[in-house]
């Protein structure tokens, strides 16, 4: 955060000096965490003087407060000589840890990861989930919650927040899930059906629409660290169709926090009836389901079943796959010409397809988006990962920690 | 700009004392003279030290700056008396102007504006520029220039910037035009083929979107003030349908200053051909043109023709206008799941017609927008304006001397 380094706390309402002293304290810790979790390279006291402009005594003081919470630690790279020169730190390993979680229709799964981006604990639970009791779900994620909790806990960790991800419309104020049209839920409370001891006392469980936490994994790194491509769509293809526009590393969650329902975009106005109630959505087209039906294949197949039988020639695989792509080329057209963004990431069901995939979209690309002559859209696959909506909720859990760490500066005092 | 005052220059960079004591003097000049635009009453002295957290006396020396070079005024409100207690500061009147132009496909028209928001000098002219010659139609977009330049000129007035919005893709860092599909344009670069003498020197002109400038218009009251809702879509019916997303004050340009292409989002993706290249693009169903050729009018009917011959009964012109509203329905359902804005402002062309393609239109998004049973999307028309990209680009081309003050102090000196 280059420029943002000394500046005053909010001027122009009356505050007495001790008010004021400790918010810029707070303001500064939190500057030279961030530029510490930021950097790719384990980063010096004089760097980060350099960088924010605060003086080397000021730096040396906050640092040793984040050593002391444990947030940030002393990187030793050759014998761990604790000599004083030019010591780098570095992200704390095994403090603080987040809390992933994801109810998908299909699976639920849970991964805890320190400030590091190690993972403590995981666990991936095969499930039916379609049209399902929303008490009884998220009781059983309350138990994978536990588990996972439990085992962190032995390793000496302490997870400051969890985040649920759900494949539906969540009130971002309120952390209610308004809609989730594949699980059949419909005005929940994930927070209350979990139960109060699901989590420990003090943390918190945020709640946030899957395919927001996804890309919100893939525009980091790690955690605090934003990825160097960091402004995108992406699109998840599970049952249903979830996707999150991605600026500048920031997740675009518009005024309510349902941007990104990508999968009931009309692709024909009079095609096939979906769950939400209009018809041609291009769920009905690019969903799992959808293309497992259009394939004559149980819809118990895999992605990667299907994307074998489709390169092996299996016709009606596809022909299903290629009539996917060519839904998903005129859905994303449209998104292109809208926010002109010209990266597309897909991630989850789709990653196998992505070969198949590809020459459908791109041209529905080429003739669709008004500025494809001058602009190419970079079609990519998201890296596997069977949970990612997890692998970003644990990520995004962390944020308080790197970005407040004042408040959680006593936790392992 | 509450607590935005007295924020230190960016720091972190090696700079003399004597540079950064200027760059502080410019930083809050700037911040002074937004806070005065922002304001729809006048506004103290007191209020503004109040607001910014400045000094009286700094509050004081900035706005005697902004006086002299006159962008800010002294409002004598009762009788004029100059007495000390509380003059109130606005924006001057008959100083600094912007002119906005805007080339469409069936007029030209341009508009001088000063602080204030008065208009010193307007012109509006028909045309045929359907496939036509950009350096003939730019030609004379420098001859409605330059007479308006004189004009206002006459008026004692000093043009800081021209803005002009052309209905096609703008390359936003260079200015050049890449494509107006109805203009049959192509890779053009207006500044040149106006010529170097169409505007005096020193005076930029911008080159934008004309849905980017009339969004622009519309999220302000005044220049350097912002409406009061200021989240929304604007769709632009012309010949060709153009759009903006503007969120909280700010048009959304993506990435290259393409955003808001959505007379090419698809409808029915087999429908009819497209000047564009594509099938069943909105255009095609709610560009003016399409709506007459549906309704069987001549293609020369004004909207408002167009509206009445649809009200009062006459079938074909009834259906073509419904068949406008479901196509807009269905993309603005598409814009609405995509970036969750809900309120859309319908101008240009759409003015006279918003109450008969309201219908339609709501029908498609309660239909089509997953979150719409927790979300009524306001759907309004703009206020009759026969350029309003030219009345945006007047106010876009003042921002300059709203935001950098301290650029034009010595301009009238």
């Amino acid at each position: 955060m280059p420029g943002a380094g000394v500046a005053a706390p909010t001027a122009g309402r009356p505050s007495s000096g001790a008010a004021r002293q400790s918010s810029l304290r707070e303001h500064n810790l939190a500057v030279i965490s961030q530029a510490i979790f930021a950097s790719p390279e384990p980063v010096s006291r004089a760097q980060l003087a350099a960088q924010t402009g605060m003086t080397r005594s000021t730096v040396s003081r906050l640092t040793e407060e984040l050593i002391a919470a444990r947030i940030v630690a002393e990187h030793h790279p050759t014998g761990g000589r604790p000599g004083r020169p030019a010591v780098p730190l570095t992200p704390a390993r095994g403090s603080f840890a987040g809390l992933g979680l994801q109810v998908n229709v299909d699976y639920m799964a849970g991964r805890v990861m320190d400030l590091t981006g190690a993972i403590l604990a995981e666990e991936y639970v095969e499930g039916d989930f379609e049209s399902s009791d929303a008490a009884a779900v998220l009781a059983r994620a309350a138990d994978l919650a536990r588990r996972l909790l439990e085992r962190a806990g032995a390793t000496g960790a302490r997870v400051a927040q969890a985040c649920l991800g759900l494949p539906g419309l969540v009130d971002a104020a309120s952390g209610r899930l308004l809609l989730a049209p594949n699980l059949g839920w419909h005005e929940v409370r994930p927070a209350e059906l979990m139960g109060a001891d699901a989590l420990p006392a003090g943390t918190a469980l945020v709640v946030d629409n899957d395919a927001n936490l996804a890309a919100y994994g893939l525009a980091n790194t790690a955690p605090g660290r934003s990825a160097p491509s960091s402004t995108f769509i992406y699109v998840g293809g599970d049952i249903g169709v979830g996707a999150a526009i991605v600026a500048e590393g920031t997740v675009v969650l518009g005024k309510h926090g349902w941007a990104g329902e990508i999968g009931h975009m009309a692709i024909e106005p009079a095609g096939p009836q979906c769950h939400c109630g209009a018809r041609g959505c291009l769920e009905r087209y690019a969903g799992k389901h959808a293309v497992l039906e259009a394939a004559g294949l149980p819809l118990e197949t895999s992605t990667a079943a299907l994307a074998e039988a489709a390169a092996s020639g299996y016709g009606a695989a596809r022909a299903a796959v290629e009539r996917a792509a060519w839904a998903l080329g005129i859905a994303l057209a449209g998104v292109v010409n809208l926010v002109d963004v010209d990266e597309v990431v897909l991630g989850a069901g789709y990653i196998p397809l992505v070969d198949l995939l590809r020459p459908g979209i791109e041209e529905q690309l080429r003739v669709r988006t008004l500025a494809s002559p001058w602009m190419r859209v970079l079609l990519r696959g998201a890296p596997a990962d069977p949970a990612p909506a997890a692998t970003g909720g644990a990520m995004r859990a962390l944020r308080t920690v790197i970005q407040q760490p004042a408040a959680w500066t006593g936790t392992f005092a």
